[in-house]
């Protein structure tokens, strides 16, 4: 398959939409002085009824989106958000809670059928760091608060929550506890439900909060794992406090390319059995690793520089060897400077039993920031005529081959 | 407060119990063929009617349990359970499930007032390894497999769980789920939630069971966080599917004595901020600290040596210093020997910085196997007619001191 980069394929400049329906009681008793922003403009209604799947990215520059929310609500606080689910009760009005409007899993479409009148929660202004506790490790955030400012205001504190989803330029507090999140750099900084203290929940029956943040306990059922990962379905996030820890001392890149791609999988599988587990580890295919090879800034960039002593490398080394084969590996180790350089020891010398080649930092780097451009990448080629999709899953060791050969037949 | 240990308080030789109440159509229609076994022996369903909490040894040595279960069955498999389930639905019986009996959460008191039988359902003879699969890093045991039976027999296929509660002599894999259990090594292997994979669970609406025990999703809600900590409510867990990893190659026991608490605290608070967790640690007291001395397996032992010649760096050391305010810090490193060498000499360099003295490893281990006495230090002071208890809380490190302040009050 070829995307002809000539071939423009540009969106459509204007959508039919059916006009709002309105619940005339509801917007009276709901007022506008408590609210600081309601709109029943088009694109803006638009805007907040898709999200990131491929199929609502095609309706959306292409055709129509089957249903559109009525009106988008803006809160401001908690107790402005309770007030809406009191009044949405009672008139008898949908809510949905938006973040980021980054989810692939259709969360965000909306029933075709519905016949009463639907209102959008955006949480966008809900998005400020409320406080930092650096001696108890715990900050607390408004729901509505996208993943590249949180990280970037904690580190005027000093301190970083360390969550960093693919989606994190736009994805949201409330969205990551909603969708039960996962980092990159999970192996060092945890998963979301790893890093939730509390959050305050504003339901139809009442909000939820703990009256402390506690640290864990040996305690059930545990309430959290109700809301994570529940898709906006039970009510609306308005804050969170998580853990947060010390800005690292080193982030450390690294990079290594293997014979071909099962090689690289037994050195993952290795990797996992030792005490020294990088922040982030990623093992890209061939064809993955070409096609970043690809989007290289610059001519004769050190990118392919590598990629051509690589090739070398292993023609002149290893008989027999086929450059269309290699598998490369970006790692990242963030903490300690101490603990970084000794875990990056360890595993290269670990790469270095499997027949890894070292490809050095900056190789590193650019393939773990290349994961960012993916999502991307996918509505580049939309523009020209070619569908991809991106998805993530999990599956034991003993299943990753075959898995990898069927998504890729 | 002085124990006399020539006061001698034996527990009484009998208790006087009600006969048990049956249901007559309910164990007519059980039958004995399914069921490996079922006692009405008076101090069976006296053991099987409490926990570990000082009233109910209290009650057990020394008055009596104001209710006793009236019948203990032992099913040998999920199939029995569900049928034992069944019927105690269809004849309105209660069923109690009983794992090692260590809780100290009161979970196996029983209601006085209750009219219906009371079957204890002990898991004891579901303690079996079903299968490990050492390739992806999991093993499925049954419920009431104990924790140092299912450690030794994990070691023989070179892996382990990590998972040592301070109960874990005789609790059991299905009580860690039902109490969301913590080990002292949680810093390497994660508690109980971080290792359970899959569990089958017997409830009066069927039995619950993940098809496969594929790895974490981002999805949601997670049942599983309605079952652990729900101190065996909703059903009975009959088996456990949980991660293993390789038995690590070094165990690296440290310990280290500061001026006082405080120091202590703050050099713990420091630890938390590193990338060097030890796999445990903890900090004891003056008190506990001269009570762990006082154990001494032997005069003159190297533990006593190393009190002496503290004492001694101190006193000369420090003027002013008083060697009845000394904390000490116990520290296990358990790992790959790379990784524990690193760890360890990152903790001790800070520890230095805290005016920390490094104790050894002897002591490190005595330090750590101490813990699994105080359970027992506490049964042999009431013995003695001395009454104390041991319980767990988590708070914030801002609260540590003034905790430990109120407590010792």
């Amino acid at each position: 398959m070829k995307t002809d980069l000539d071939t423009n394929d540009d969106s459509q400049a204007d959508m039919e939409v059916a006009p709002p329906r309105l619940n005339h009681a509801f917007l009276e008793e709901l007022g506008t002085e408590q609210i600081s922003r309601r709109s029943f403009k088009k694109w803006e209604r638009i805007m907040h009824s898709h999200g990131a799947c491929v199929q609502e990215i095609w309706e959306l520059r292409n055709t129509k989106l089957e249903k559109v929310t009525d009106v988008v609500i803006y809160p401001n606080s908690t107790e402005e958000t309770e007030r809406l689910v009191k009044l949405a009760v009672k008139h008898d009005v949908v809510l949905i809670p938006y973040g980021g409007g980054t989810n692939v899993t259709k969360s965000l479409l909306l029933n075709p059928d519905e016949q009463r009148m639907i209102v959008t929660v955006d949480t966008g202004r809900m998005n400020q760091i409320k406080w930092v506790d650096k001696e108890n490790n715990m900050a607390c955030v408004g729901a509505g608060m996208m993943g590249q400012d949180l990280e970037r205001d904690l580190n005027k504190y000093g301190v970083c929550t360390g969550h960093e989803p693919d989606s994190s330029e736009f994805s949201t507090m409330g969205g990551w506890i909603s969708t039960r999140a996962s980092g990159m750099k999970k192996n060092t900084y945890g998963n979301i439900e790893d890093m939730l203290c509390n959050f305050t929940y504003v339901t139809p029956t009442g909000t939820y909060s703990k009256t402390q943040a506690w640290p864990r306990i040996s305690n059930g059922p545990d309430l959290h794992h109700i809301v994570l990962g529940s898709e906006g379905n039970f009510g609306i996030i308005t804050e969170a406090t998580v853990r947060v820890r010390p800005v690292p001392q080193v982030k450390l890149y690294e990079s290594m390319i293997f014979d071909n791609y099962e090689v690289g999988i037994k050195f993952m599988h290795a990797v996992s059995r030792t005490s020294s587990w990088p922040t982030s580890i990623r093992l890209v295919d061939n064809t993955q690793f070409q096609f970043g090879a690809s989007l290289k800034p610059e001519e004769n960039s050190k990118w392919n520089e590598f990629v051509d002593a690589a090739k070398k490398f292993y023609v002149t080394k290893i008989k027999g060897f086929d450059p269309n084969e290699m598998a490369a590996c970006t790692m990242l180790f963030e903490g300690d400077e101490t603990w970084a350089r000794s875990a990056h020891k360890t595993i290269c010398d670990l790469g270095k039993q499997f027949g890894g080649l070292i490809g050095g930092p900056e190789n590193g780097m650019r393939g773990y920031l290349l994961t960012f451009l993916i999502a991307y990448t996918r509505d580049l080629a939309m523009q020209h005529n070619t569908l991809g999709e991106s998805f993530e899953l999990s599956c034991p060791w003993t299943k990753v081959s075959e898995t990898t050969k069927r998504v890729r037949q």
